[in-house]
Protein backbone atom coordinates (compact mmCIF):
# COMPACT_ATOMS: atom_id res chain seq x y z
CA UNK A 1 0.00 0.00 0.00
CA UNK A 2 1.55 3.36 -0.82
CA UNK A 3 1.75 5.41 1.83
CA UNK A 4 0.67 9.42 2.42
CA UNK A 5 2.34 11.58 0.92
CA UNK A 6 1.61 15.81 1.34
CA UNK A 7 2.70 19.46 0.61
CA UNK A 8 2.74 22.83 1.35
CA UNK A 9 2.70 25.80 -0.82
CA UNK A 10 4.33 29.23 -0.18
CA UNK A 11 2.96 32.05 -2.64
CA UNK A 12 5.74 34.66 -3.03
CA UNK A 13 4.17 37.67 -3.93
CA UNK A 14 2.86 41.32 -2.21
CA UNK A 15 0.26 41.22 -5.24
CA UNK A 16 -2.11 38.67 -3.67
CA UNK A 17 -1.60 40.31 0.12
CA UNK A 18 -2.66 43.80 -1.13
CA UNK A 19 -5.82 42.66 -2.87
CA UNK A 20 -4.74 43.48 -6.28
CA UNK A 21 -4.33 40.33 -7.37
CA UNK A 22 -6.70 36.82 -7.08
CA UNK A 23 -4.40 33.96 -6.27
CA UNK A 24 -5.14 31.09 -8.84
CA UNK A 25 -2.31 28.66 -8.29
CA UNK A 26 -3.28 27.31 -4.82
CA UNK A 27 -6.52 25.81 -6.64
CA UNK A 28 -4.48 24.71 -9.43
CA UNK A 29 -1.74 23.37 -7.76
CA UNK A 30 -3.53 21.58 -5.08
CA UNK A 31 -5.94 20.07 -7.22
CA UNK A 32 -3.07 19.05 -9.93
CA UNK A 33 -1.12 17.27 -6.73
CA UNK A 34 -4.54 15.71 -5.06
CA UNK A 35 -5.59 13.92 -8.50
CA UNK A 36 -2.68 13.08 -10.47
CA UNK A 37 0.50 12.35 -7.59
CA UNK A 38 -1.76 11.81 -4.27
CA UNK A 39 -0.46 13.98 -2.83
CA UNK A 40 -2.16 16.02 0.00
CA UNK A 41 -2.10 20.31 0.26
CA UNK A 42 -1.39 20.48 4.37
CA UNK A 43 -0.69 23.88 4.68
CA UNK A 44 -0.77 27.20 2.55
CA UNK A 45 1.01 30.37 2.80
CA UNK A 46 1.09 33.77 1.32
CA UNK A 47 3.95 35.79 2.20
CA UNK A 48 5.68 39.08 1.20
CA UNK A 49 8.50 39.56 -1.39
CA UNK A 50 10.95 39.61 1.48
CA UNK A 51 14.34 37.64 2.24
CA UNK A 52 13.92 36.82 5.89
CA UNK A 53 10.38 35.71 5.76
CA UNK A 54 10.99 33.45 2.76
CA UNK A 55 14.03 31.68 4.34
CA UNK A 56 12.23 30.70 7.61
CA UNK A 57 8.79 29.52 5.78
CA UNK A 58 11.11 27.92 3.56
CA UNK A 59 13.10 26.30 6.27
CA UNK A 60 10.13 25.65 8.55
CA UNK A 61 7.73 23.94 5.75
CA UNK A 62 10.17 21.73 3.86
CA UNK A 63 11.04 20.29 7.66
CA UNK A 64 7.64 19.77 8.08
CA UNK A 65 6.00 18.29 4.78
CA UNK A 66 7.45 15.88 2.01
CA UNK A 67 7.07 18.78 -0.27
CA UNK A 68 7.02 22.59 -0.36
CA UNK A 69 6.09 24.46 -4.03
CA UNK A 70 6.81 27.84 -4.32
CA UNK A 71 5.29 30.19 -6.66
CA UNK A 72 6.65 33.80 -7.43
CA UNK A 73 9.55 35.71 -7.23
CA UNK A 74 11.94 34.11 -10.01
CA UNK A 75 11.68 36.46 -13.06
CA UNK A 76 14.14 39.29 -14.15
CA UNK A 77 13.08 42.09 -11.89
CA UNK A 78 14.67 43.65 -8.50
CA UNK A 79 11.46 42.17 -6.57
CA UNK A 80 12.41 38.30 -8.28
CA UNK A 81 14.07 37.15 -5.23
CA UNK A 82 12.83 33.41 -4.19
CA UNK A 83 15.72 31.98 -6.47
CA UNK A 84 18.53 33.99 -3.93
CA UNK A 85 16.54 33.30 -1.06
CA UNK A 86 16.14 29.85 -1.45
CA UNK A 87 20.01 29.62 -1.92
CA UNK A 88 20.52 31.77 1.49
CA UNK A 89 17.72 28.91 3.49
CA UNK A 90 19.40 26.15 2.07
CA UNK A 91 23.64 27.53 2.45
CA UNK A 92 24.03 26.86 -1.48
CA UNK A 93 25.91 29.15 -3.39
CA UNK A 94 23.49 31.61 -5.89
CA UNK A 95 25.16 30.99 -9.00
CA UNK A 96 24.14 30.47 -12.75
CA UNK A 97 23.12 26.94 -13.91
CA UNK A 98 24.82 26.17 -16.69
CA UNK A 99 21.74 24.38 -18.70
CA UNK A 100 19.86 27.36 -17.29
CA UNK A 101 21.81 29.75 -18.84
CA UNK A 102 21.94 27.74 -22.03
CA UNK A 103 18.30 27.46 -22.13
CA UNK A 104 17.87 31.24 -22.02
CA UNK A 105 20.42 32.10 -24.42
CA UNK A 106 19.40 30.01 -27.07
CA UNK A 107 15.55 31.47 -26.10
CA UNK A 108 16.69 35.23 -26.41
CA UNK A 109 19.44 34.98 -28.67
CA UNK A 110 23.11 35.98 -27.87
CA UNK A 111 22.63 39.47 -28.37
CA UNK A 112 18.98 40.20 -26.61
CA UNK A 113 20.53 37.88 -23.49
CA UNK A 114 20.74 40.62 -20.94
CA UNK A 115 21.29 41.06 -17.68
CA UNK A 116 17.81 40.85 -16.70
CA UNK A 117 17.45 37.55 -18.45
CA UNK A 118 20.79 36.47 -17.62
CA UNK A 119 19.45 36.58 -13.51
CA UNK A 120 16.31 34.05 -14.31
CA UNK A 121 19.97 31.13 -14.77
CA UNK A 122 21.21 31.69 -11.18
CA UNK A 123 19.58 29.64 -8.61
CA UNK A 124 20.74 27.43 -5.53
CA UNK A 125 24.10 25.13 -6.61
CA UNK A 126 23.44 21.48 -7.35
CA UNK A 127 19.52 22.92 -8.00
CA UNK A 128 18.19 20.70 -10.73
CA UNK A 129 15.24 22.45 -13.35
CA UNK A 130 11.82 22.42 -14.04
CA UNK A 131 11.26 23.02 -17.99
CA UNK A 132 8.92 25.62 -18.69
CA UNK A 133 7.35 24.96 -22.56
CA UNK A 134 6.18 28.55 -22.59
CA UNK A 135 8.39 30.74 -22.00
CA UNK A 136 11.68 29.27 -21.44
CA UNK A 137 12.84 30.15 -18.10
CA UNK A 138 12.94 26.58 -15.84
CA UNK A 139 12.06 26.67 -12.06
CA UNK A 140 13.89 24.56 -9.88
CA UNK A 141 14.25 22.25 -7.36
CA UNK A 142 16.67 21.84 -4.44
CA UNK A 143 15.87 19.48 -1.75
CA UNK A 144 12.49 19.07 -1.23
CA UNK A 145 11.74 22.71 -2.39
CA UNK A 146 10.27 23.36 -5.98
CA UNK A 147 10.05 26.73 -7.44
CA UNK A 148 7.99 28.05 -9.98
CA UNK A 149 6.85 30.93 -11.20
CA UNK A 150 4.01 32.96 -10.53
CA UNK A 151 2.01 33.86 -13.62
CA UNK A 152 -0.88 30.93 -13.92
CA UNK A 153 -0.58 30.32 -17.35
CA UNK A 154 3.17 29.74 -17.02
CA UNK A 155 3.06 27.66 -13.89
CA UNK A 156 0.02 25.97 -15.87
CA UNK A 157 2.28 25.01 -18.53
CA UNK A 158 5.55 23.73 -15.90
CA UNK A 159 3.29 21.43 -14.01
CA UNK A 160 4.02 18.37 -15.56
CA UNK A 161 7.79 18.90 -15.44
CA UNK A 162 7.56 18.46 -11.95
CA UNK A 163 6.10 14.96 -11.88
CA UNK A 164 9.82 13.49 -12.30
CA UNK A 165 10.56 14.82 -8.78
CA UNK A 166 7.49 13.72 -7.04
CA UNK A 167 7.36 10.40 -5.23
CA UNK A 168 3.35 9.18 -5.48
CA UNK A 169 1.13 9.19 -2.28
CA UNK A 170 -1.52 7.05 -1.74
CA UNK A 171 -4.40 8.36 -3.78
CA UNK A 172 -7.56 9.88 -1.88
CA UNK A 173 -10.33 9.17 -3.68
CA UNK A 174 -13.75 11.58 -3.08
CA UNK A 175 -17.18 11.29 -3.15
CA UNK A 176 -19.87 13.77 -3.33
CA UNK A 177 -23.91 14.20 -2.03
CA UNK A 178 -25.04 17.42 -3.67
CA UNK A 179 -28.49 17.40 -1.03
CA UNK A 180 -31.54 19.91 -1.29
CA UNK A 181 -31.18 20.30 2.35
CA UNK A 182 -29.90 22.85 4.73
CA UNK A 183 -26.82 21.96 7.26
CA UNK A 184 -28.45 21.75 10.24
CA UNK A 185 -31.60 19.53 9.32
CA UNK A 186 -28.50 16.81 8.98
CA UNK A 187 -25.78 18.26 11.06
CA UNK A 188 -26.66 15.86 14.34
CA UNK A 189 -26.16 13.03 12.45
CA UNK A 190 -23.57 13.57 9.88
CA UNK A 191 -21.70 14.69 13.18
CA UNK A 192 -22.45 10.71 14.59
CA UNK A 193 -21.12 9.49 10.84
CA UNK A 194 -18.74 11.35 10.97
CA UNK A 195 -17.09 9.99 14.60
CA UNK A 196 -17.45 6.26 13.40
CA UNK A 197 -14.97 6.62 10.55
CA UNK A 198 -13.00 9.89 11.81
CA UNK A 199 -9.66 7.47 11.41
CA UNK A 200 -10.53 7.06 7.74
CA UNK A 201 -12.72 9.31 6.09
CA UNK A 202 -13.04 12.88 5.97
CA UNK A 203 -16.72 14.36 5.85
CA UNK A 204 -16.95 18.21 4.74
CA UNK A 205 -20.25 20.04 4.58
CA UNK A 206 -20.42 23.01 1.91
CA UNK A 207 -23.73 24.66 1.61
CA UNK A 208 -24.58 25.66 -1.88
CA UNK A 209 -27.02 28.06 -4.11
CA UNK A 210 -28.23 26.90 -7.09
CA UNK A 211 -31.26 28.41 -9.39
CA UNK A 212 -32.48 30.33 -6.24
CA UNK A 213 -32.46 26.81 -3.85
CA UNK A 214 -30.37 26.08 -1.44
CA UNK A 215 -28.48 22.98 -0.83
CA UNK A 216 -25.30 21.32 0.78
CA UNK A 217 -22.49 19.89 -0.71
CA UNK A 218 -21.58 16.43 1.45
CA UNK A 219 -18.25 15.67 0.71
CA UNK A 220 -16.23 12.20 1.53
CA UNK A 221 -12.61 12.12 0.88
CA UNK A 222 -10.33 9.22 2.21
CA UNK A 223 -7.43 6.62 0.87
CA UNK A 224 -9.85 3.68 1.21
CA UNK A 225 -12.68 2.89 -1.25
CA UNK A 226 -14.11 0.38 0.58
CA UNK A 227 -14.61 2.71 3.74
CA UNK A 228 -15.55 5.84 1.69
CA UNK A 229 -18.37 3.28 0.19
CA UNK A 230 -19.02 2.30 3.72
CA UNK A 231 -19.88 6.47 4.34
CA UNK A 232 -22.16 6.96 1.23
CA UNK A 233 -23.80 4.37 2.17
CA UNK A 234 -24.47 5.53 5.88
CA UNK A 235 -25.47 8.67 4.26
CA UNK A 236 -27.25 7.64 1.77
CA UNK A 237 -29.69 5.84 4.59
CA UNK A 238 -29.70 8.96 6.35
CA UNK A 239 -31.15 11.37 3.20
CA UNK A 240 -33.89 8.24 2.71
CA UNK A 241 -34.56 8.82 6.62
CA UNK A 242 -35.23 12.33 6.07
CA UNK A 243 -36.67 12.32 2.24
CA UNK A 244 -34.32 14.48 0.76
CA UNK A 245 -33.98 15.06 -2.80
CA UNK A 246 -30.57 14.92 -4.17
CA UNK A 247 -29.56 16.61 -6.93
CA UNK A 248 -27.71 14.49 -9.79
CA UNK A 249 -25.07 17.01 -11.65
CA UNK B 1 0.14 61.40 10.83
CA UNK B 2 -1.59 57.91 11.17
CA UNK B 3 0.28 54.42 12.08
CA UNK B 4 0.69 51.43 9.92
CA UNK B 5 -1.72 48.73 10.88
CA UNK B 6 -1.30 45.00 9.96
CA UNK B 7 -3.30 41.92 9.63
CA UNK B 8 -3.09 38.45 8.73
CA UNK B 9 -5.63 35.96 7.31
CA UNK B 10 -6.48 32.46 8.66
CA UNK B 11 -8.67 30.82 5.83
CA UNK B 12 -9.90 27.48 7.56
CA UNK B 13 -11.16 25.00 4.92
CA UNK B 14 -9.85 21.68 3.88
CA UNK B 15 -11.98 22.32 0.71
CA UNK B 16 -9.49 24.69 -0.06
CA UNK B 17 -6.66 22.67 0.63
CA UNK B 18 -7.55 19.83 -1.56
CA UNK B 19 -8.45 21.99 -4.70
CA UNK B 20 -12.38 21.68 -4.77
CA UNK B 21 -13.02 25.15 -3.99
CA UNK B 22 -11.04 28.37 -4.80
CA UNK B 23 -10.33 30.86 -2.34
CA UNK B 24 -11.82 34.07 -3.17
CA UNK B 25 -12.06 35.44 0.23
CA UNK B 26 -7.96 36.20 0.62
CA UNK B 27 -8.99 39.05 -2.33
CA UNK B 28 -11.89 40.37 -0.88
CA UNK B 29 -10.68 40.79 2.62
CA UNK B 30 -7.11 42.16 1.62
CA UNK B 31 -8.65 44.93 -0.88
CA UNK B 32 -10.81 46.31 1.54
CA UNK B 33 -8.47 46.21 4.07
CA UNK B 34 -6.44 47.88 2.26
CA UNK B 35 -8.98 50.64 0.53
CA UNK B 36 -11.08 51.30 3.36
CA UNK B 37 -9.36 50.60 6.36
CA UNK B 38 -5.65 51.30 5.43
CA UNK B 39 -4.33 47.79 7.06
CA UNK B 40 -2.33 45.74 5.26
CA UNK B 41 -2.42 42.17 5.09
CA UNK B 42 1.26 40.80 5.86
CA UNK B 43 0.59 37.08 5.67
CA UNK B 44 -2.41 34.32 5.07
CA UNK B 45 -2.34 31.08 6.00
CA UNK B 46 -4.84 27.91 4.50
CA UNK B 47 -5.10 25.50 7.08
CA UNK B 48 -7.10 22.44 7.54
CA UNK B 49 -10.31 21.65 10.00
CA UNK B 50 -8.10 20.44 12.67
CA UNK B 51 -8.61 21.90 16.63
CA UNK B 52 -4.82 21.99 17.37
CA UNK B 53 -3.56 24.03 14.54
CA UNK B 54 -6.21 26.38 14.27
CA UNK B 55 -4.96 27.36 18.21
CA UNK B 56 -1.70 27.24 17.50
CA UNK B 57 -1.98 29.67 14.16
CA UNK B 58 -4.97 31.87 15.55
CA UNK B 59 -2.24 32.67 19.11
CA UNK B 60 0.71 32.93 16.73
CA UNK B 61 -0.61 35.40 14.36
CA UNK B 62 -2.87 37.12 16.43
CA UNK B 63 0.70 37.82 19.23
CA UNK B 64 2.46 38.73 15.48
CA UNK B 65 0.36 40.82 14.01
CA UNK B 66 -2.34 44.02 14.69
CA UNK B 67 -5.28 41.97 13.87
CA UNK B 68 -6.36 38.22 12.63
CA UNK B 69 -9.66 37.03 10.24
CA UNK B 70 -10.30 33.88 10.05
CA UNK B 71 -12.99 32.72 7.49
CA UNK B 72 -15.00 29.53 7.68
CA UNK B 73 -15.74 26.99 9.86
CA UNK B 74 -18.59 28.86 12.12
CA UNK B 75 -21.50 26.94 10.68
CA UNK B 76 -24.05 24.48 11.96
CA UNK B 77 -21.61 20.72 10.94
CA UNK B 78 -19.49 18.82 12.96
CA UNK B 79 -16.26 19.71 10.66
CA UNK B 80 -17.24 23.86 12.02
CA UNK B 81 -14.81 23.96 14.68
CA UNK B 82 -13.72 27.38 14.94
CA UNK B 83 -15.71 29.38 17.13
CA UNK B 84 -14.72 26.21 19.89
CA UNK B 85 -10.74 26.07 18.88
CA UNK B 86 -10.72 29.70 19.26
CA UNK B 87 -11.94 29.46 22.90
CA UNK B 88 -9.85 27.10 23.77
CA UNK B 89 -7.09 29.12 22.06
CA UNK B 90 -7.70 32.22 24.60
CA UNK B 91 -8.83 29.91 27.51
CA UNK B 92 -12.38 31.75 27.15
CA UNK B 93 -15.90 29.13 27.98
CA UNK B 94 -17.25 27.97 24.37
CA UNK B 95 -20.79 29.05 25.46
CA UNK B 96 -24.00 30.30 24.36
CA UNK B 97 -23.68 33.97 23.66
CA UNK B 98 -27.20 35.44 24.59
CA UNK B 99 -27.32 37.98 21.59
CA UNK B 100 -26.26 35.70 18.75
CA UNK B 101 -28.99 32.86 20.20
CA UNK B 102 -31.88 35.80 20.41
CA UNK B 103 -31.25 36.57 16.88
CA UNK B 104 -30.91 33.12 15.57
CA UNK B 105 -34.13 32.09 17.10
CA UNK B 106 -36.01 34.93 15.64
CA UNK B 107 -34.52 34.04 12.36
CA UNK B 108 -35.59 30.38 12.26
CA UNK B 109 -38.40 30.80 14.59
CA UNK B 110 -38.87 28.31 17.76
CA UNK B 111 -39.62 25.22 16.30
CA UNK B 112 -36.42 25.63 13.51
CA UNK B 113 -34.26 26.25 15.65
CA UNK B 114 -32.81 22.91 16.25
CA UNK B 115 -29.43 22.17 17.90
CA UNK B 116 -27.31 22.74 14.71
CA UNK B 117 -28.95 26.41 14.32
CA UNK B 118 -28.07 26.34 18.26
CA UNK B 119 -24.36 25.44 17.98
CA UNK B 120 -24.23 29.07 15.43
CA UNK B 121 -24.59 30.85 18.52
CA UNK B 122 -21.87 29.25 20.68
CA UNK B 123 -18.76 31.18 20.76
CA UNK B 124 -15.79 32.64 23.40
CA UNK B 125 -17.38 33.99 26.00
CA UNK B 126 -16.57 37.62 25.98
CA UNK B 127 -17.02 37.79 22.26
CA UNK B 128 -18.55 40.27 20.37
CA UNK B 129 -20.67 40.01 17.20
CA UNK B 130 -20.40 40.93 13.69
CA UNK B 131 -23.55 40.73 12.44
CA UNK B 132 -24.54 39.07 9.35
CA UNK B 133 -27.33 40.51 7.19
CA UNK B 134 -26.98 38.05 4.64
CA UNK B 135 -28.37 34.94 6.93
CA UNK B 136 -28.57 36.04 10.49
CA UNK B 137 -25.63 33.73 11.49
CA UNK B 138 -22.95 36.52 13.25
CA UNK B 139 -19.30 36.51 13.05
CA UNK B 140 -17.16 37.60 16.26
CA UNK B 141 -14.13 39.07 17.63
CA UNK B 142 -12.40 38.04 20.53
CA UNK B 143 -9.34 39.83 21.32
CA UNK B 144 -7.64 41.04 17.82
CA UNK B 145 -9.34 38.08 16.00
CA UNK B 146 -12.36 38.52 13.59
CA UNK B 147 -14.15 35.15 12.44
CA UNK B 148 -16.41 35.15 9.61
CA UNK B 149 -17.94 32.47 7.81
CA UNK B 150 -16.75 31.03 4.56
CA UNK B 151 -19.07 31.59 2.11
CA UNK B 152 -17.93 34.42 0.09
CA UNK B 153 -21.52 36.36 -0.65
CA UNK B 154 -22.28 36.09 2.97
CA UNK B 155 -18.49 37.40 4.25
CA UNK B 156 -19.19 40.29 1.74
CA UNK B 157 -22.37 41.05 3.51
CA UNK B 158 -20.96 41.13 6.47
CA UNK B 159 -17.25 42.54 5.81
CA UNK B 160 -18.78 46.26 6.75
CA UNK B 161 -19.88 45.36 10.38
CA UNK B 162 -16.45 44.49 10.92
CA UNK B 163 -15.50 48.43 10.58
CA UNK B 164 -15.99 49.17 14.32
CA UNK B 165 -13.60 47.02 15.59
CA UNK B 166 -10.54 48.09 13.75
CA UNK B 167 -7.96 51.32 14.23
CA UNK B 168 -7.82 52.81 10.72
CA UNK B 169 -4.17 52.68 9.66
CA UNK B 170 -2.58 54.92 7.51
CA UNK B 171 -3.83 54.99 3.74
CA UNK B 172 -1.72 53.13 1.56
CA UNK B 173 -1.69 55.15 -1.86
CA UNK B 174 -0.59 53.10 -5.26
CA UNK B 175 0.01 54.00 -8.63
CA UNK B 176 0.48 51.78 -11.48
CA UNK B 177 2.11 52.12 -15.23
CA UNK B 178 1.19 49.58 -17.48
CA UNK B 179 3.83 49.69 -20.16
CA UNK B 180 4.46 47.86 -23.67
CA UNK B 181 7.65 46.07 -22.52
CA UNK B 182 9.09 43.31 -21.33
CA UNK B 183 10.55 43.26 -17.81
CA UNK B 184 14.16 42.21 -18.35
CA UNK B 185 14.26 45.74 -20.91
CA UNK B 186 13.34 47.54 -17.66
CA UNK B 187 15.17 45.63 -15.01
CA UNK B 188 18.26 47.25 -14.03
CA UNK B 189 17.01 50.60 -13.91
CA UNK B 190 14.03 49.79 -12.10
CA UNK B 191 16.15 47.76 -9.55
CA UNK B 192 18.17 51.32 -9.00
CA UNK B 193 14.89 53.32 -8.31
CA UNK B 194 13.48 50.57 -5.72
CA UNK B 195 17.09 50.70 -4.04
CA UNK B 196 16.79 54.57 -3.61
CA UNK B 197 13.18 55.11 -2.31
CA UNK B 198 13.37 51.28 -0.31
CA UNK B 199 11.98 52.85 2.85
CA UNK B 200 9.68 54.55 1.24
CA UNK B 201 8.05 53.04 -1.59
CA UNK B 202 7.34 49.54 -2.47
CA UNK B 203 7.69 48.54 -6.33
CA UNK B 204 6.24 45.46 -7.90
CA UNK B 205 6.48 43.90 -11.76
CA UNK B 206 3.97 41.85 -12.84
CA UNK B 207 3.81 41.04 -16.21
CA UNK B 208 0.79 40.54 -18.24
CA UNK B 209 -0.38 39.98 -22.14
CA UNK B 210 -3.20 41.83 -23.47
CA UNK B 211 -5.07 41.40 -26.93
CA UNK B 212 -2.12 39.66 -28.19
CA UNK B 213 0.63 41.84 -26.48
CA UNK B 214 3.03 41.20 -23.35
CA UNK B 215 3.95 44.01 -20.88
CA UNK B 216 4.59 44.99 -17.73
CA UNK B 217 2.60 46.66 -15.17
CA UNK B 218 4.85 48.64 -12.55
CA UNK B 219 2.71 49.13 -9.44
CA UNK B 220 4.00 51.68 -6.94
CA UNK B 221 3.11 51.49 -3.48
CA UNK B 222 3.44 54.04 -0.39
CA UNK B 223 1.55 55.68 2.72
CA UNK B 224 3.58 59.04 1.56
CA UNK B 225 2.10 60.48 -1.87
CA UNK B 226 4.78 62.57 -1.96
CA UNK B 227 7.51 59.76 -2.20
CA UNK B 228 5.38 57.96 -4.51
CA UNK B 229 4.55 60.50 -7.08
CA UNK B 230 8.77 60.67 -7.09
CA UNK B 231 8.99 57.43 -8.06
CA UNK B 232 6.22 57.68 -10.39
CA UNK B 233 8.61 60.76 -12.47
CA UNK B 234 12.05 58.52 -12.18
CA UNK B 235 9.51 56.11 -13.57
CA UNK B 236 8.14 58.35 -16.55
CA UNK B 237 11.80 59.53 -17.24
CA UNK B 238 13.02 55.78 -17.90
CA UNK B 239 10.02 55.29 -20.14
CA UNK B 240 10.60 58.19 -22.24
CA UNK B 241 14.71 57.26 -22.50
CA UNK B 242 13.47 53.63 -23.58
CA UNK B 243 10.44 55.12 -26.06
CA UNK B 244 8.25 53.08 -24.28
CA UNK B 245 4.48 53.01 -24.68
CA UNK B 246 2.34 53.33 -21.95
CA UNK B 247 -0.74 51.51 -21.94
CA UNK B 248 -3.61 53.78 -21.04
CA UNK B 249 -6.67 52.28 -18.93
Amino acid sequence: MKKKVNAAIIIIGNEILSGRTQDKNVFFISNWLNSRCGISVKEVRVIPDDENTIIKNTLLLSKKFNYVFTTGGIGPTHDDITAKSISKAFKKKYEYNKEAYNILEKYYGKKKFNDGRKKMAKMPSGARLIYNPASAAPGFIIKNVLSLPGVPSILNSMIENCKRYLTKGAKTHSKTLNLYTVESNIAKKLGEIQKKYKKFVDIGSYPFFRLGKIGVAIVMRSTSLVKLNSVNSALLKLVKQKKIKILKI
